[in-house]
């Protein structure tokens, strides 16, 4: 998604040209290097259906073929031939971002006071930086003004945001027939999702009581159960106007682009696409 | 060591740049970098007498420290004003050759057929090429002909070989009031060092048995019944001579880059320091 969303961005401003090619190569291989790692910290025994990496070849191989991959992304970054100095800045506090965002991550495994907002923050360093990062760089080497630029950063990061929300919805609420998933595996390994959090703030003393219960339980009704509570406790209807929110501004963002209308439809088919899908 | 290798390749050339003060700065990040990832996949306690990042924060916050300050050694670099893109080609190759010396010296630890001539090529990739680059990007800034800074890349190349066998034989041989480390600390860790592998080559068949045995004891004349060997089967002097060859490759370098000599004298005096050290 990274380096169709940089040449997207590239083609909202011009024809498509190489420096973009370099950059959407470059921005793939830095997403992962991060898989690499991200997989190692999460103890992950399988990517993409495949072993991965460190499971595979052992710790060293693991943390040795990410920096490599980080090398090569610069590699492919560094051939980018205009605006350059201004591409690897907002690169760099990119690249930087997303590490915060894993950090994050890791750190509210251990957390039980976690906040929603603490949570948008996390999902939006971790996920949506990057692909804000990626359009707008697509967007500088197309010749966008920074103006320009800085609202399709805004759409990219506001999408990823709702994206990333829909995610959770739809490993909770998801029908498996389309999803091809088996549903509730975020609430079988007590992940913190935006449900979660909202649940449990908005639970009374007693649904407290049950949601811990039924983090501790491993009994066939565990899904069904945590889904009903997330009904009840509003948390679901809170998770689709939180999608509805995001989704809303990102296509503002777009609005607010001053390129001619009908450029703009590639990049509005894909943001309902990735919204309103239901797999 | 390498920022000032970098600075004294541009001032040999030139009075010192502001590029290459961000080139330095820029290595000793990147190199920071790979020791915080180093000492994760040694599972070292200690590094300058201090407690490592990953003993004392975890995993994931070695990892991605690690990750973020290999992020802030490119965002450095890329400052650089004049040849960038020369300039972050040679870093990137060195940056993945760095990577491999460190892939090869964790897998030398799990063989016993390493050779001689894989272990030269393990302390190049791990050690060498690090330095022979921060010597040619100095000299790249200071407007050095690529001729030029091609030499000074082979002399920090083979200095940093003889650097690396002389601490092999120091680490055995080196005087504990001089030094102020414990004397035979990479036999008593079994560490495949020049020492070690050339014995082993060296050796008749009754060394051999006697280095294995040596190897699996834990006696406290384990040290000095192994230096004996190492004198026996002339590995000590091997290794002085290789010492020795590496070192006048290295000073014929020097002498073929084409600058006033006078010019080349802080360099060479730091060559001299480095490699008579008893220390």
């Amino acid at each position: 998604m990274r380096p169709v969303l940089c040449l997207m961005g590239n083609e909202l401003f011009n024809t498509l040209n190489e420096d973009a090619w370099h950059a959407a190569v470059g921005i793939e291989l830095f997403h992962n290097f991060t898989l690499v790692h991200d997989d190692i910290m999460d103890k992950a025994p399988l990517r993409r259906g495949k072993t991965t990496l460190h499971e595979r070849n052992g710790l060293t191989a693991g943390i040795l073929c990410g920096d490599v991959l980080s090398i090569y992304a610069y590699d492919q970054l560094s051939k980018v031939k205009t605006r350059l100095s201004e591409i690897l800045s907002l690169f760099n506090k990119t690249s930087i971002e997303v590490c915060e965002g894993q950090q994050l991550d890791m750190d509210f495994e251990q957390r039980d006071d976690v906040t929603i907002e603490e949570y948008i923050k996390m999902i939006t360093l971790k996920t949506s930086v990057l692909l804000a990062c990626s359009l707008k760089i697509g967007a500088l080497l197309g010749g966008a003004t920074d103006g320009n630029a800085n609202k399709l950063y805004e759409f990219g990061k506001n999408l990823g945001i709702a994206f990333q929300l829909k995610d959770d919805y739809l490993d909770a609420f998801g029908d498996v027939t389309k999803t091809g998933k088996q549903i509730g595996g975020d609430i079988l390994s007590n992940k913190k999702t935006y449900l979660t959090l909202q649940a449990f703030k908005n639970a009374s003393e007693d649904q407290r009581h049950q949601l811990f219960a039924l983090q501790r339980s491993s009994e066939n009704n565990k899904i069904k159960n945590t889904l009903q509570l997330y009904e009840a406790t509003t948390a679901k209807q809170n998770c689709l106007d939180q999608i509805a929110y995001y989704s809303h501004l990102a296509f503002a963002n777009l609005e607010d682009v001053a390129v001619l209308d009908k450029r703009k439809e590639h990049l509005r088919t894909l943001a309902i696409y990735l919204l309103e899908r239901d797999k």
